[in-house]
């Protein structure tokens, strides 16, 4: 039986935007186990009520309840340590859980230039409670996109520490891609699911390994509709 | 023959503030490698001559100039593979150099924290060297502490990737130091050796692991005069 993940969707099912799921994703097609896919949204608390919370990701592997996705990839590796490692070794694991923390502040600086085109993506059913729950974090909506520009000078500055490693080295984990480039890829794939340009200057150098991430596996995360492909 | 290593100082020569001499001093403790420490000062270009530029560390190691920590840290592995290796494999020096150039960044916020306590430290015939330099950079000197309450709110949060990993590890490196924690270390070396007051806030996950770190390796970071004990 393949595994079951609740993955974030906008209105459109096929709209997969959520950093955090795409990490999953490409961690489970890391680990070659088949998956299958559960367009969720944010109002359907319930239907995770077995994972005790109510953020996805979620998976769940034979009967077995996963969440969050730092979480999810250990359980992959010790679940399934026949499968490639996402993490070969202790050092390896705390290191990309450095660079995991990090693209959590890639995503907090990345906020301003998604937030005000995520709301129009979301499913009807969706809004209230988005504005509601974000409104509370984040400051009435009308403010959301205050600090776009500064949030797009931000996030060049936030990709230096990628950059250093990729101006020599394929992937941020060497010679193949690992988890710290899963997690850098689904905190990029976000902006570039919802944003109606491409955030990423094209020619750079962490625009070329966004590319060859997205055509890894067989062109899974190149495959997905973005709010572009879906108006087009 | 033991290894040198030319050592940012200041006017007191003991006083030893640069981060990325802290760096080469923790790698060549990792290494277990003799070295001899000589003190530099800003102004002394004509010594590193041989290295083909003007900036430390430099060591001298046998006859062979090499410059720039992390490309002196890639040196020690090459030249020394039968001690314990600052970078075990690929994807640890990859992983490595992420963090290295993510310090690089804190730095960068640090340095209102720093800069307007530095230019009374360094030596005197520094002086108009470092204020020309710094300038041309940083703009005028009057201005160089602006934004220091800013940059230590930006340095708190700078600090979560390491606080996530060090949450659940002793190292960044996991069980035991490596590359990755003399990056930091020496980059938090640098404003804690500068300022009148120390920089990390005691109690906290990074202030721990600092303290560790100083520690380690006989307490060879801890014996090291700051401006505070040389004060006292």
């Amino acid at each position: 039986m393949s595994i079951l993940l609740y993955d974030l969707a906008g209105a459109d099912p096929e709209l997969r935007f959520s950093p955090y799921c795409w990490r999953t994703k490409m961690a489970l097609r890391h680990k070659g186990l088949d998956f299958e896919t559960v367009p969720w949204r944010f109002t359907e608390k319930e239907v995770l009520a077995p994972s005790g919370q109510g953020r996805v990701p979620v998976i769940v592997d034979s009967g077995r309840w996963v969440s969050d996705s730092w979480t999810i990839a250990g359980y992959l590796d010790e679940a399934y340590p026949d499968r490639p490692p996402l993490f070969p070794d202790a050092r390896a694991k705390a290191q990309a859980l450095f660079v995991n923390a990090w693209c959590d502040g890639v995503i907090a600086a990345a906020r301003p230039l998604v937030m005000p085109h995520l709301y129009g993506l979301i499913a009807e059913r969706d809004k209230a409670y988005f504005k509601e729950s974000r409104e509370a974090r984040f400051g009435p909506m009308d403010g959301w996109g205050e600090g776009a520009a500064a949030a797009a000078g931000a996030l060049v500055q936030a990709r230096r520490p990628a950059e250093a490693v990729l101006a020599g080295l394929p992937f941020l984990s060497g010679d193949q891609p690992g988890y710290a480039d899963y997690a850098l890829f689904g905190t990029l794939k976000w902006p570039d699911t919802i944003c109606p340009q491409p955030v990423l200057a094209p020619g750079s150098t962490v625009q070329a390994w966004y590319e060859r991430m997205a055509g890894h596996y067989g062109g899974y995360a190149a495959s997905a509709p973005t709010a572009r492909t879906l108006a087009g």
